[in-house]
């Protein structure tokens, strides 16, 4: 079979590069173009010096006509280049998350310039939402933080007593590839922070995926890869552990990237992979659920690949099966 | 005036060795010995390097009579040592934090080996409990994670509807000089996990100090120093950051180790020093109480020697106010 | 082609956990089973949680008959082993890798269990040494130090003046999977030292395989994954960095793992892969050769894994291309 | 005795906020002012988080009179402000350590612009110039690499045979507090690299103190503080660890802030403290001297209040004595 041909928009930071290193791997795709605009012309090793040997791959302003797009733009860009493509899109933005554009307006502070455009896409968590992925022709693959959380409080939709509260830490990684202040080495190595309590932007979009009211924290830990989120559900009824994680069972069946257990999981066995790690906790009319996932990969990339490879009729594991490392 | 004569039994650890710093700088202590079980027989500087330079002291088995002994002995060791010292008390353990016995057994799995001195004991966290640790003979200085918790709940105990969930991080110092698993660099460095879910210790000591009912739960972060608290109150009516944050102001009204503020807190800005930064949000009926404090100072050892000053008659700041350093 | 079947005898550690995942990985290759000592009877899983998902691969104690075995056990205990398999070996140990046994017993402070075997072993470092590594039973891959070192000086070995000195630089990961004082997270995240000045074992593999006299000296850096060396090498005659950097070219045409370049390079490049990143500097009668691997991959396994395929008569570079990822 | 005053001049960095640190810790000075461009105007706090409470202290962009100024500014920029200014000086730039005008513009790339006023200057690193340092009006302490260069090799500068190696290791914040590529969390966590082969500008500066020809070379680690180097003497005739060792002994008799061993040294030791940790090894013809010091105290700020305290007749560890914490 003829691979499909895929481009990375804005492949020059870490969750569009992880998105070509990914695709690079990938048995069902060729990887036809890379582009940025500031390192427009260079080598992609270049900007990704891990990647040297493996192909000649320029950046460039523009995009060849291909069969699928994954673009890895700064929140707010990507729905100006939407409307221009020709072919499936898989977005890893903010842009095409929430489909109230109301809601959005209120957490991203901009108004939407493409809201037509937004109603064509399908909201890319698979575990939750696959049979529409799987006939869309755009999706927006969902946050870091609101992928873990979705996929910590989905099960519990039905059995939750009221709001959950989500506690969630993250790598400096998720800020991008670009310095700044809060991810300057000598003052993250030794800090933990939160930040934008009650108003982080993945609140609606974990309260749309699960029809549950959030209270959502965000924090930076000292970590590069990770995020790992904390769901404390107040429950109907009281319950054990193992209910609850047989309600997990049951939900997540063989998905091929949920793994489950008791007590706590670590984002330490995740990293570089497409996993999610979710423990399970609960006493009394109290649930808390443990998630823990690469940030790049199931909370941004590789997401992004599982859910091409739906789009493609592919098989959903393609090129996101590589055993992750230790330490 | 002639300094007090300290003792710091169990002075190898990290705690430890930190009331040795504390105390080798402290204006009104002449620090006149320090025990150790396997590194009796050892000078000073063979098990803290760092301390080289700063006199000749030698580990010893046994103390001499002193006005006042330091303990930072391993959980479970306090009980058996502290009947037979004369002079005033400081225990930096979990021994005597716990005034009931019933309690302490539940999450200390072990009976209480001396339940009549555990009643001679005050609390020691001095911003909450100042009148008592003057008096007192004997103090059991609080927790790292029960200090940050209380000092972030206490102000709004007369306030809270319900149930607080306080999601707690440390650093690995929290698990004390002997290596682990757990703390083993190479794993610990890329790890971030919960551990304990509904049982840790601290978790009465919180509810003991405060009135409140609590739900601790303690997460490992790749930090080395530091223990950051997030609490999460509900509240009987609605109210803002300001009102919150001017509650917390009358509360801790010329407190010389908190810092008050809006917003986040950062354990970065408090590593070395006494200082608990608090910082608040509010919204509706939840107030969120960030804290941010050193565990080795005001978590363990400057905590203690807040409460030895306060319990000896000296200046409650006394060898606690060197500026700590950035980055 | 039915695939080539491998045991991995010593799994549980860091290097014979990244053959494991090498391995699963290897499409010429059926990793029939796995051992351990304190670990048999386990999951896989159970030992390295980042593999759960990857088959159902429970530790044993003793081993089956197969193509091949890739030994990684702690230095000392693969001379006992070997003698008793029938089959192709790799060793990842330090038993083998010294033909000289009085130069062996000088470094290891032991004597060799056997003498006769050691006769039998070809070294691996394959860009040094391909040829002999195709036509042997029994390879002893380099040691991570070693195996930077080497590649730095190898093809300086006729412009060389005089004795070389190799400064080099480990992250923890290179002390194995048990806990220690100087793998104490709190202790060596700050932590810059150095050890074994003037003895270090890996000094005469340097040798052996160069030719050269070298003066080796090792340091501790709070990295987890990284060998990073320094080699200032005393030239015949003057030269320039374009000079030696086209030595280097010519010595290392077609290698799949060796990536050149003038200047600097970095651990951070090669993380996860079988890279061995060379930079060049030179000026008068020096050249500075840098050198960066990841000690687990390039150093440890991904070195035995490239061995085993020459051996095996595969592409040497099967099951070891999944590009490196970033950060 | 009156406290002399003192103004830190570009206080906002990291060296100049540990001056900063410092003096407000300074039992013989009073911290009269501190200047800033950028913030000027903010109190001390809202830059430098950790010192709140150490004052009302408000960044200034000019300078009050004062008994001395300690300047912190980017290189090149004391050059311009040391001419203006009335009473003693301490810069810790590089603007004055060179006194060769030739060498400062090969090796700093621009003219000098105050070559008169370079001429006044001592060298500040008091164990190697002590007596001029006390009868000097204005000091230029020692870079932080070139200070743990100088303070290994100064001892031998009468035994060496010819040219030293001196391989540094530096962390993140000697590259100061503007966030910049190479000091971003997600890359310099995981990295070790080289920078500047043959061509850094500590290279005169060890030099033109000790007399030797020197190759130095730099690294970047991923510590937050310390420098760590690794220096290689070729000596005159054979020695041993302890005949090198005597010989510091005596080269440092009675220093306050040399403490010296056999072996390694770890910059864990010194961090936060003005000391320099010096370990000896020899063998046959070769010393090599290991030294770990804190690039931003006693390769900063601290050597500065260090001269500054030679240069006003204080004792001359006045406000240095704070004992360095652990872990």
């Amino acid at each position: 079979m003829s691979r499909a041909r895929v481009v990375v928009i804005g492949a020059s930071g870490y969750i569009g590069g992880e998105a070509v290193r990914l695709l690079l791997g990938h048995p069902g795709v060729e990887l036809a173009a890379i582009t940025a605009n500031e390192n427009a012309g260079k080598r992609l090793d270049e900007v990704q010096p891990n990647l040297r040997g493996y192909g000649d791959l320029v950046y460039r302003k523009d995009w060849p006509e291909a069969d699928a797009y994954v673009l890895s733009l700064p929140h707010g860009e990507a729905m100006s280049v939407v409307p221009k493509l020709k072919g499936k899109v898989v977005d890893l933005s903010g842009d095409f998350r929430l489909q109230d554009t109301a809601v959005f307006e209120k957490y991203y502070k901009t108004p939407h310039k493409a809201p037509d455009v937004l109603r064509t896409f399908a909201y890319g968590v698979p575990e939750v939402n696959r049979a529409r992925i799987k006939e869309a022709d755009r999706v927006a693959a969902g946050g870091c933080f609101a992928s873990a959380a979705i996929l910590s409080l989905w099960p519990l939709r039905e059995l939750a007593a009221g709001r959950a509260i989500v506690d969630g830490k993250t790598g400096s990684s998720g800020s991008g590839a670009k310095p700044g202040e809060k991810t300057h080495h000598p003052f993250r190595s030794t800090s933990f922070f939160a930040y934008e309590p009650f108003h982080h932007r993945h609140t609606p979009e974990i309260e749309q995926a699960t029809g549950l009211e959030v209270l959502f924290q965000p924090h930076s830990a000292p970590l590069v890869r990770g995020v790992f989120t904390t769901s404390y559900v107040p429950l109907l009824r009281e319950s054990t552990t193992d209910e609850i994680l047989e309600v997990f069972r049951k939900a997540y069946a063989g998905e091929r990237f949920v793994r489950l257990g008791k007590g706590t999981t670590n984002v330490n066995h995740v990293k570089g992979s497409n996993f999610v790690d979710l423990g399970i906790a609960a006493e009394g009319k109290t649930a808390i659920v443990f998630a823990a996932i690469d940030n790049l990969v199931k909370g941004g990339a590789g997401q992004g690949v599982q859910c091409l490879n739906l789009m493609l009729g592919l098989p959903e594991d393609a090129g996101l099966l590589q055993p992750p490392a230790q330490p």
